[in-house]
């Protein structure tokens, strides 16, 4: 069957970890749940009990897998953990996050949202020096360097590891005394520091804390290294400073709209882009109709700065299960009906404005155009609240290759012509920043205009 | 934990039905996923192969059920099948539907939206008759009366039986040869026709045939028993006549916005709903925000009619899995926090209009106007778009008993301080009514107004 | 792949109950649990609370489904239990005993070891009068008849239907207030009595028994109907006088070595049975060798009388699973390799006596001989503990049609030639008989001469 | 419960490989299957398709794990196995073998019946060196050592570190080219060679060559390397001459009686302890009586030579599951009679002398003497096919501390009373290497003298 959240750029993971609660691994499985959104293929949590590390990784959701029982395999007051996507054919828990091992400097489990584009080339001058590698994982490098590194402890030699490691990373370290979250110096991908009462919560996004009932402190900063132990919070900065570069795309999809991260709220970031978008790309029309889930906060900012009314045009279907079978007398559209349908009396005879936040290969935006119209629709305009995406991503985002890209192949009047919509339009890249309210020197947009802030190395897209 | 969908009026049963394809049990699994909504812990298939039935019911989501090898053990052109709430208690798969027996006029299988008053009286006649019980259900009396009844065939026999039969039902019957689709005389649960080429079927709503690329046909029609055989479709009227009353409660609640029942588009009638809400119960706010997602379309309705800004300020989790651990030091409005989250910086110092389709326990509201209020909201107005709720349901609705329900032991002032809103708005009848498009005379709205159209029975409020 | 043990005869059905212990469900299991040889495709239990029955059924072994969270979920100080075997296709939970029902003398549970030859004749009279059907089993007619018969209590309808049941039946009934075990007239099968301190217990063996601590009393006789309750034991005579007509092959084959049944050891019989075989049957040969487990007694037995040296030639592996796929480029007797392993420095250059029980189609014999030849046997010469088998069985034992018997089709001279041993023996029916130690007016030998002790009835040959 | 399984010495694994077959995997899990009482608890299979190496390994045994859809999933032409039995707490799959990786030398697994003593040392040196672990086993230090060594290729690699390795090893290697099978310079475990047509076959017992229709070829020598590649066999000597120090123990009971090792039958070898064992410690008796089933061939041997008739007193229950819940209100010799049950007409009164491999603790002794007695026997004694064991193995086998030895506590007579037997007898230790026909010189009998052939080292006792 055609799955159609395959035709999205796909955040790569979430993490999470708990230092000093006496239930740190209920606390993570309630904060993995919360960002079962960055990772549905796998999740894991290694619990610490002040000696020893607790280690249980599973293929599949977070609360199909971390039950009463399972929690209390992880004993301790602190917790790591880890939701995943897979690539292709490597969906094995093998695979799967925190790693957890033992070397000279003691038990440490690892566990990482972004990407090392030297990982290859290090690998294997880590095999050349007798390293063995039990998965295909990138990350796996960053526990053999520091196994070999010299330092008085596991924190000096993680310290020492990362300051030579290019890249995008955003880890968090468990040893059986200390939680260790380090954001690399670009800080291509988020992460949050929470507070309630004595326990402290690090997380790819806030929306993590609100269930915990934590709040939101602060970023965990570009290049900072914060060591958490029973003595408190201690903020190292082991890299030279380099110049940063958050991943926009954060705000235009891949978190919570309820999450705040980079110090705003995704929320307040997709209004604007809706409203923006009107400004720039106006049409006479009778409905604002939102692609669900993603498209709605664009949709409605939108609707407010254009008065077309906003109209709830496709409900989605979220009873997702394992995999349907497609009939062999084929059903037009089969996959994408699956997830979403439009409602027939809302749509027919309606000029419908289409918000959706990006188009990666076409071919999902070709069905939903014709699901719309299918409908009744008299003419479907398809607003996104991005520009085109022209370039696969480094930095820990799951993305086709350039030639998969439809905005990469062809003009912007092609890929309307390709969709079959009746107009089509994109938003500018200073009005996408304007509405983040970020300054493009401080962030990454490579996926738009193909310039990206580092050396790609290898060209290495392992996912983790 | 507690579970926040406890605190609404659960529809019963979602039916569906295929005759006349290859792929019967295929369709038929993706028609109950479309369901999925009407029932979600127990589901079944039966199909037949033109001289046997098959019979598999599962605990359980249809999607994590009816797999390749599952529907392979389903062969045949023809199948209904079913999706189950059950009370408390009695979750087994004893108690799931399709029933299947065998009998004098041959193998027959049921499945059953509604509910029979008079059940348990029946069951008591037919155990001194020598019957004998395999479930707790009201639906085996039918078969136990098809199967003691003289008739020519199995069609002679279901309606003999359903002439004398009090209460709500709409019935899927499934023999060798054909399909049978009943709706009893007042026309309690809906029932709609549809048809895709030579392939005809019947479900709970008409979203199950979007899936399936078929089309609306119509009702069937309350009173209705058709038969759909190798010669086509053959509509009797076994039943005295007598006024309808359909479930007004299907448009505020349980059907999903994306069908059409009674005649209705269900996103129509909570669109107007909404509308008159505003005009009704008006009041001085920044944002409307709905409670999702049943509170969606009638929010939109609100903020059109009112032309106060529509805001997703209420973000639901849809990865909802078996069960969580709440920590012991336990978290404030935990349970309903695993579902819903509100964003801050759209909330903090606004004046928050929260639409919601009802009120049950009061339990929930009251948990959901405490969180907005934690985000910061300054005033939190509640408008409910329905009347309030004070009688339970004997047609086919899981409703706590009278004493449970706030709207029957509290005055509309008193909920408004129980669930500590700073106003509170329920719909009107009439307006209700109105929105709907249906007459009075020919709806049920005993649970606003305890008003029952038939003898309540014995009391009995099994539910299938 | 190949299936060596359905190359036997295979005893039906094992039964179990316990009256008057806390833990009723958990001794039923363990009961259960010492007569999974008659039966391991399905196995359940029905335990009552003093008001209301529980029931768990599940296809598998004891151990495998009934656990300590299982046994929790039936309560109450008696139980009766069932392991099933079950017939091609019909392999599902919906036949698995016992069976439970609700009817006018309440609830009642049964499960049967036996055969009723007229029950499908009885069926079709049942559905005349509207009875329905939730399995194809004969054990459902009974409970049908009860329902429908009018008495005081279930107790008497018990006795007053089975009194008019022709057929091979040792059942066991659980109301909620009492344990019934009836035996047929003829006493077919076997039903034993226990007793641990206060509580009794009743079961197809008496190695039932021995798990639990209690030991044996007596047997429940061949047309008695004992009712267990609060006030004791009640012994009831319903039938009219039948001549005794016990199964033979329970001792020959069916029950384990460690039973007494029919107030004689089954182990003392087939040891006896082997030295018989030696005087009738001698050879000049080397060793004598059982085909394991069922041969062993009777190798012993032999080798005893004829001093000729027991050895263990031929090793039978016991980690039995699932299914083995057997390798395309395919492996010499494959399926018998699966469960038995020659030891070849044992049996090369000897002349072997192969000891086994039985011989049914033939097909696992030949494999057995090819085995040992194989293994460099200079002769084979095999020897079987009873006649042969040349009529099928309608009295509980599930039994290939007379057509697939080779005894039935071919001379044993010609069985010999089949098989490729070098000589063949059977043990004569009346040297059978007077190893067993029982009357031959008082047992059934249909399965070796075709005179059955009653009429077939229409050849029904379900198996419960 | 009590598991009478934990009263013996354990072997600790079993290997198995294949190369050169297009069903690798398949005959590889027929391999293990007839393998599977040397390891019980975990299993896993790695193939190779020439370019990669593909793992699975499961908790639980083969016939569970390893079905066809599985196999599947190990395609190639060669492929290695493992069953294995684990420590108390460490029930991991972490822990499971063949270990998989990749470094230097390509990919590589490995699975390991043995024990290396000094691995903790060796694992501490490692770390030092900047190594990881990802489990607890000393065989993960072999892996480390090869990715460290420079060597042209991995079969130089393994040369050279197994050159340096003191211990107990019988390892399998697998490369995407070849299949290393290696057996340590003293030759304590078995490994043995054998062939089907183009096909090799390597394991730890010839039984597992039967199953797949191979022929014995001989055994792997000690201090062999025996390289399989598409070129053939090559036999390499890497290790410096040390003598032979075959474990007697596998003769005594670790072996199926239908295996080849060390160039014996094991039947024969337990055969003549039997007859030995009758000769040293005649009794006058009425029966012998094996403790089923590793006593059986010794009891057979004693009846042969002291003319006492061989009687099965004892039935084994081969239908175990996972668990049983005792009953509170306890059952005398529960654990031990869910397994074992004496027939009480064959005891009765005699005076019977009981077969036994090994007494261990004495705990399980002491039920089955206990047993017997309950079963009537007049007298009971008991007779060990090998001397009393007083010292634990480092070679790996599970074996009890010490302290826990029966034998290592209490003289013979003392060990007579405690398990309440008439007469106690052991096998001395000529007697038993004399039927074993193996060199005192060549053979280790360290847990019956405590005379161990290596240094110990740091006394770990990991098993594999």
């Amino acid at each position: 069957m055609t799955d159609i959240s395959n035709d999205k750029f796909r955040d790569e993971c979430g993490v999470f970890g708990v230092f000093g609660h006496t239930e740190a691994s209920t606390l993570t499985q309630l904060g993995l749940f919360a960002l079962q959104h960055r990772g549905q293929e796998a999740c894991g949590i290694v619990s610490s009990d002040g000696e020893d590390l607790h280690q249980i990784r599973r293929l599949g959701l977070v609360a199909d897998n971390f039950g009463e029982k399972t929690l209390k395999r992880l004993p301790g007051e602190s917790a790591i953990g880890h939701t995943r996507y897979s690539t292709a054919g490597k969906k094995s828990v093998r695979e799967a996050q925190p790693f957890s091992v033992t070397c000279q400097h003691g038990q440490i489990a690892v566990c990482h949202n972004g990407n090392l584009p030297f990982a290859n080339k290090k690998r294997l001058e880590l095999e050349e020096q007798g390293a063995i590698f039990n998965s295909t994982s990138d990350t796996e490098t960053i526990l053999h360097s520091i196994a070999r590194t010299q330092a008085k402890d596991a924190i000096e030699a993680i310290a020492k590891v990362l300051k030579d490691t290019e890249g995008a990373f955003s880890l968090l370290f468990l040893t059986p005394e200390a939680l260790i979250a380090v954001r690399d110096p670009r800080g291509f991908r988020p992460l949050v520091l929470g507070r309630t009462k004595d326990t402290w919560a690090v997380g790819s996004e806030s929306c993590a804390f609100d269930l915990i009932d934590a709040e939101y402190v602060r970023e965990i900063e570009a290049g900072e290294m914060l060591v958490i132990d029973k003595k408190g919070l201690h903020s190292h900065r082991p890299f030279d400073k380099k110049p940063k570069s958050v991943c926009t795309f954060e705000h235009v999809y891949f978190s919570r709209p309820d999450s705040i991260i980079f110090g705003r709220s995704i929320n307040e970031s997709r209004h604007k882009m809706g409203r923006q978008l009107a400004v720039e790309h106006p049409v006479d029309a009778d409905i604002v109709v939102p692609v669900p889930d993603s498209g709605v906060a664009a949709a409605i900012g939108y609707s407010a700065e254009s008065d077309i009314s906003f109209r709830q045009g496709i409900i989605r279907n979220h009873y997702i299960g394992r995999t349907f079978i497609e009939p062999s007398e084929s059903i037009r559209s089969f996959g994408v009906r699956l997830k979403l349908n439009p409602i027939q009396d809302l749509i027919k005879d309606q000029k419908v404005v289409l918000i959706d936040d990006s188009i990666v290969r076409g071919t999902t935006s070709k069905k939903v155009v014709a699901l719309v119209r299918e409908a009744g629709a008299k003419e479907v305009h398809i607003r996104i609240s991005c520009p085109p995406t022209v370039s696969p991503c480094y930095y820990g985002v799951n993305t086709p290759r350039k030639a998969e890209l439809i905005a990469a192949q062809m003009s912007v009047d092609e890929v309307c012509r390709y969709i079959e919509a009746d107009s089509i339009g994109y938003l500018s890249m200073e009005g996408m920043l304007e509405a983040i309210g970020i300054d493009k020197n401080s962030s990454c947009v490579a996926c738009w205009n193909g310039k990206y802030p580092t050396a790609i190395g290898n060209g290495s897209k392992d996912i983790r």
